[in-house]
């Protein structure tokens, strides 16, 4: 049996405790080390589990599912994911392999940053699709991202903006040489992605959002360390949230008073928050 | 301090390990009994958790919030949601209420049918605005689900709905003679919401979707029961699920290769699903 379980999001103890018991008793454990990471360490998890992982990154997932395959007809493989298995697209494709080679599959959910960002006190209801931020250079400044939240905007719903993570992946430089040497990992914070997206209105200038719109930057989710602040995106090109990792929700038009209620409780100044909130935001 | 502990979806096992611990020692534990259930009932649960269980009904919840956070602020208070905390409005405002009387509060979050439905392999990049599909009664046919799922399909995104459950609740007659009698549970089947959503288009005619129209039933998501079932809504309205709790998507018309493997491998009629995918829904 091929086993997918969701770690969640912060450390050794959000796992479930059916995951844990999967764990315990495979025949190999691998953690994908590529998609999202905890924020505690592979040793941390190694400890609490009692079990050896194998780290998989984003190759030997793409190119050689097979060897994480191997045998899985007839022993029990885990296979872990940070969050919820279905986060990455990569894990569909996985399970379907496994189908094709007619090993058995279970999956063991978890929280994801998907449901989790609820905790933002934002109703999940409505929330429009959810899009992805990568890192600017100064060549590729993809802005597919910007038409996704334009429909979200017109509608009136909240989009939820993952922030880009890069761990195991090689410079430009090193990549045309052929040279397996990797970059140290970056994370993406909540003032890069205010910057990049008020550079992208700048560039596309449409009026999806501006230096007024309102988002709510959050860091850590789910562990001790949580952090939430709400603001203007020009407020939060320059908010220090501390340590990896961060999100941010763009604010829809269609709010609730209660929403009102808990990001005041957020705000890095209620008085402007209140303003825009009052002048753009509430119910007319 | 207040915890608010998701469940996950399936059973007693679903709890992470640091849900758990803190169920074991907390001074009181409430289970919010009435927005969604496990595929266990509450006995199972004391029964592993070592723990008795107050059950939380709306009322209580809604009307007797301080009953449930008395003394919070020097005792553990454990409430158990099922799925993930923040899936209903509800418990935003016991959040809010807590903080007004200076109890801490801290989330254990867990995995929910708003990131489970990821298992259909359908990507949740590519859904919109989660829509609540209620019982109809022969004079009350709320369509406003209707409107939010024209507004997803506009842009080509997934809708996922979640399907009624009436836990509790008095019946209409009852309700007016004032007698707190309640009518055995009740939990809406995927064939239900199919017919509910064609009966919906006869009536408003927009052309939202049809009886050709591509959807996903699934049931009991997360147990090792779990069911999916894709076909038309034509051919869900006589699917046959078993038990509860169901869920329902329907399909944008953004779609990827990839989904459409996955969901040949879930349709009713393979052949059927062939025709209108490469007809209606295949990238031109």
């Amino acid at each position: 049996m091929l086993y997918l379980i969701g770690l969640g999001l912060a450390d050794e103890k959000d796992i479930t405790v059916k995951g844990l018991e999967i764990v315990r008793k495979a025949e190999r454990v691998y953690l994908e080390a590529y998609t999202s990471i905890l924020l505690v360490n592979h040793e941390k998890l190694e400890a609490f589990y009692g079990r050896p992982l194998i780290l998989a990154d984003r190759e030997m997932v793409e190119s050689a599912s097979d060897e994480i395959l191997a045998d899985a007809d007839k022993v029990d493989v885990a296979f872990l994911v940070v969050g919820d298995p279905f986060g990455a697209t990569t894990h569909s494709d996985l399970l379907l392999r496994a189908r094709q080679l007619s090993i058995p599959t279970q999956t063991i959910h978890n929280a994801s940053i998907m449901n989790a960002i609820g905790t933002t006190g934002l109703q999940l209801y409505n929330f429009g699709q959810t899009v992805s931020m990568p890192f600017f250079t100064d060549s590729w400044k993809p802005s597919s991202f910007y038409d996704r939240v334009a429909e979200n905007r017109r509608i009136g719903l909240h989009t939820l903006v993952l922030l880009d993570i890069k761990v195991k992946e090689p410079s430009l430089e090193n990549l045309a040489r052929g040279r397996k040497i990797y970059e140290p990992p970056r994370f993406m914070t909540v003032a890069e992605c205010a910057v990049q997206m008020l550079e992208t209105e700048e560039e596309r200038k449409e009026g999806v959002y501006g230096e007024r719109s309102l988002a709510v930057g959050v860091a850590r989710v789910g562990s001790t360390e949580q952090k939430i602040i709400s603001g203007t995106l020009r407020e939060l090109t320059s908010i220090d949230m501390g340590p990896p990792l961060h999100s941010l929700v763009l604010l829809g038009k269609r709010t609730h008073d209660l929403e009102r209620d808990v990001l005041a409780e957020w705000a890095v100044n209620p008085e402007v928050l209140n303003e825009v909130w009052t002048k753009d935001y509430a119910k007319q």
